[in-house]
């Protein structure tokens, strides 16, 4: 395989949840870059690599954007296949297409390739059917960080008829709260948050609009974490205890 | 591996977007159900098992619901290792959560699976960002499926500031077109509408929203496609021109 960079998720954190054409970069790569979201076990598929870490996690020690983007195009100028492997979806609040972009501006061959995004995974597996038909038409995946400058209308999303997943809202979660219920969303809406998606050590809390900040205190709610609200986020409790009971 | 039946997500087309464990299901069943939307190449997986095709697609000749429960039902209480395969994720608009309540409410044993959902591949493989930074802070997932009775607000959806991608809609392109218009979204709003994403037959047309009932006439868009609607749906373009010209 020629140098080339290739930017994968990783999946949500089960690592049986990646992808085989994720494998198959994997398998080809010379030099990795991984994410502090993923989990290290994927690592197994290419035990030959050059392995960086590159976290960036919100409020922590991290690596510059600029430096990952440099490092990349270092490994590629040098012939060697490059794979930035991030958590979830890389086009999802990833930063794929702009990675993407800048390398091949730099005249570097890139191939994006999806994962399964934390908010779809971290609901299937709390029993939440997120479009489920009757009751919602659809699914929003927001981000709640605010480092985007864009506008979001959350009174719209509030009456969109569309459940929502909310990705990296841990720390705004007052906020999030505030803005739909004055956006009209019921204070009796279900909220489902779950930390660790898709992992051994996932932890699902439920609540409803109007307690979720206390729900989330008492649960000591911690990142990586997604928020799941509408009328779908009430479903599925009874496999969870059944989960415990077994467990 | 006892009895049971996984409920599992194809992916979008490309054979390579499936997931580890869902290749591992395949490995183990002893009958798989497929749907007509998953590409007959993942078979490969599971040489031995019995293959049942139990295909629905909108308009042609359908498999009931009915009979596909009651089929998976005898299968698993045969002893049988059963795997229900559908394309893309089998909890986006894919009644994965029906099939499976009602499973469990006849003593089965389930497992749910995530794929890759067509909305999201088809977006990438045609270099559309749509959750782009001071673009779009966000992106709705929405069924045009007017069989759910359920309540799409599409004025809240034109102003909510996500990109909308909507799966269903060949049939309903000028209901959505109208609606959208009457939300509020400009004219002008870029659209991309990508036929059979992320395999080789992929097509995608370009338009926006005032043009895209005619746009899609002039291109002969078919089912199955997704809608991406947003401004980022003007992005990629050039990708796109690049890679017929290397075809």
């Amino acid at each position: 395989m020629s140098a080339k960079v290739w930017l994968v998720g990783a999946g949500p954190g089960d690592p049986e949840l990646m992808t085989l054409k994720a494998v198959r970069a994997l398998n080809a790569a010379q030099v990795v870059m991984i994410d502090d979201l993923v989990n290290p076990a994927v690592l197994e598929h290419c035990p030959n690599a050059k392995v960086i870490p590159v976290g960036k996690r919100g409020g922590c020690r991290s690596t510059p954007q600029a430096f990952i983007h440099r490092l990349m195009l270092r490994y590629a100028r040098q012939g060697y296949c490059v794979v930035r492997l991030k958590g979830g979806d890389p086009c999802i609040f990833g930063r794929g297409s702009e990675e993407a972009d800048w390398l091949q501006a730099h005249g570097i061959e890139v191939e994006l390739v999806n994962g399964i995004t934390a908010g779809l995974a971290g609901a299937t597996q709390c029993g939440i059917p997120l479009t489920l038909r009757g009751v919602a038409r659809g699914v929003t995946l927001v981000t709640a960080h605010t480092q985007d400058d864009s506008s979001l209308n959350w009174r719209a999303l509030a009456q969109s008829g569309t459940t929502l997943v909310i990705y990296m809202g841990v720390a705004k979660l007052e906020e999030v709260q505030q803005e739909l219920l004055a956006g009209g969303l019921p204070a009796g809406t279900p909220v489902a948050m779950i930390e660790n998606a898709s992992l051994p050590q996932q932890r699902e809390c439920r609540s409803d609009l109007a307690g979720m900040r206390e729900a989330a205190l008492a649960f000591e709610l911690k990142a990586p974490a997604v928020m799941v609200i509408g009328e779908v986020a009430a479903l599925g409790v009874k496999a969870a205890v059944d989960r415990q009971a077994t467990a």
